[in-house]
């Protein structure tokens, strides 16, 4: 028996339960959790955004912690180590992504918090292919938000060939925007960051930027034409798109990590001339996570976090919600 | 003096005139036109479409012929040899794109037919950069629809490292389409032809295509869920980009040659999940211009000609504008 915090129904709160497991398969990890980062995704899970939550719902998939039990095929690693666990639980490990090495784009994988439950609870389990160890030097209570919001921003610098010649901006200071300004700079690019936010501007220097723009000026945007190889949108509101289309160099390309659902509102002739692209990606697979990790703890990449006991849950998802955290909120183990 | 022909003012026909040419520059190469194709983009400058026809226009960018002339600096293209000539007359060579050999995407490029006299004439003068040499083994009628038809379609397969080994489709049969099938073909591809003309079902099968799918059928293209790695988009009619962004494999690109002036009405949701992307992209640099012709000559890809003495340029634009040309218009010198 352990314990969890579920949403038992449909607009009702966190409230604490317990959970029976099931016997360990032999390809399982259980984690003893210790951190458990809260994503924007847990917030659309909860509220069913998506139409795909199943109720009672426990969210969490930015875990840091320990390894429990591992079952009898699990090699790569052992319990008591620091281990993580991000969106995925389980790839099918036999489709095309999953033998090029893509699991993340898997069309069987498993989701941590879909149909099963996630990180906010004392252990979760996971496939053994989809937890990935931390390496040494790496502070527990800041690995979660790496196994999500991290990886989602950093998987475009892998996946894209960005060289450290390129220039590369951001739009959006925030939970996602905070990281990919510190893996842009420190992987060796020239960095913009685009914020509607004054207040951010100088947060955006410290974070690795070289130039911030403030994006509610079109003026601003307007002398940045020809300037990006790449820009990362990490917002979730329309823009003006063919406007920041204006600012890639031939050959750039605007990439979306956030996203509205409404339709982009883009025109194929402002792709034409500068044989630009447009495109989107969902995190990154085990091996580009482990690749992050290290290249974190090389580079002294830190998400920054508000730190929230799991017994405030419900005061964490507020603050998270108001749009106050600075800029992940973590949930910290404090079972009793 | 030299004949050409000419549309005196917006709405009228073509009419012969006749031309002085300025005396030539150092780095200026003369080429007297054997045959100059008809290109879509000839008809949409006529009716100053996009808003930057100068008249009187003289038309013609799918030009073939013999060097008539070199200026002092002219190196690699000697009086006699036979040459060919595209969208593109001169570039900077000064930008970044032209330092990468990206000439295509030089955004102080000319344009053959904006503010100077095109290929619809006894003689076109171009800068030397901008002229390529025909291999040895090209007929001279089947060359011009290369230089822009041609290269547009073949262009992608460099740009975004196509492999023997990817499967590709490509939407409309048409004077882009035909050739693209060849090219893919040749390229050693999985090649598939979206049409909605059953008539050229079996064109598109001796084309090269190994699938032909009627795009008019939603259960066919549902068919091909998560089929191809590369979809050449050549019409200019909106369709439903969202059902064709389906058929693509994780990683998948929709590139569009052909396109409406109307927004694509595409979700980064359509998107995300399996890694996508939208692009575009403007003919070919003149490195890749002399790899495709070489290509072409490699492996017997020509265009499919409908051949109209200048005289009767009039009658072969109204060919095209109707939709018959099966597939591209050629010009032929007749001047008396």
């Amino acid at each position: 028996m352990i314990h969890a915090y579920q949403i038992a129904k449909h607009g009702e709160a966190f409230t604490e339960t317990n959970l029976e497991m099931e016997a360990l398969g032999a390809h399982d990890v259980d984690i003893e959790v210790a951190y458990c980062g809260v994503c924007h995704s847990d917030v659309s899970m909860k509220n069913n955004e998506w139409g795909i939550t199943q109720y009672p719902f426990i969210g969490g998939h930015e875990v840091a912690g320990t390894v429990k039990a591992v079952g009898e095929q699990v090699k790569h690693v052992k319990v008591g180590q620091h281990v993580g666990l991000g969106w995925h639980s389980d790839y099918c490990q036999q489709c095309e992504p999953c033998h090029s090495g893509d699991h993340n784009l898997c069309g069987a994988a498993q989701g941590t918090i879909i149909g099963r439950h996630g990180g906010f609870a004392q252990v979760v389990r996971a496939a053994a292919s989809a937890v990935v160890a931390l390496p040494s030097g790496m502070d527990l209570s800041l690995a979660g938000p790496l196994f999500c919001g991290g990886i989602t921003v950093f998987n475009p610098l892998v996946q894209f060939d960005i060289k450290p010649t390129d220039k590369v901006a951001v739009i959006g200071i925030g939970g996602l925007g905070h990281m990919a300004l510190q893996f842009c700079r420190a992987w060796g690019c020239h960095v913009t960051a685009f914020t509607s936010s004054e207040a951010k501007a100088q947060e955006a220097y410290t974070l690795g930027a070289h130039d911030v723009i403030n994006s509610t000026l079109p003026a601003e945007l307007a002398k940045a034409t020809n300037t990006f190889d790449l820009i990362i949108s990490t917002v979730n509101v329309e823009l003006d798109w063919n406007a920041y289309l204006a600012t890639l160099k031939p050959k750039g390309r605007l990439h979306f990590v956030g996203a509205t659902l409404e339709p982009l509102n883009v025109g194929v002739f402002n792709l034409l001339g500068g044989q630009k692209s447009i495109s989107s990606s969902p995190v990154g697979s085990p091996a580009t996570i482990k690749q992050m990790l290290e290249f974190a703890v090389q580079h002294d990449i830190k998400p920054q976090i508000d730190v929230f006991p799991f017994s405030q849950i419900n005061q964490a998802f507020a603050h998270m919600e108001k749009g106050d955290a600075r800029y992940r909120v973590v949930l910290e183990a404090d079972w009793k």
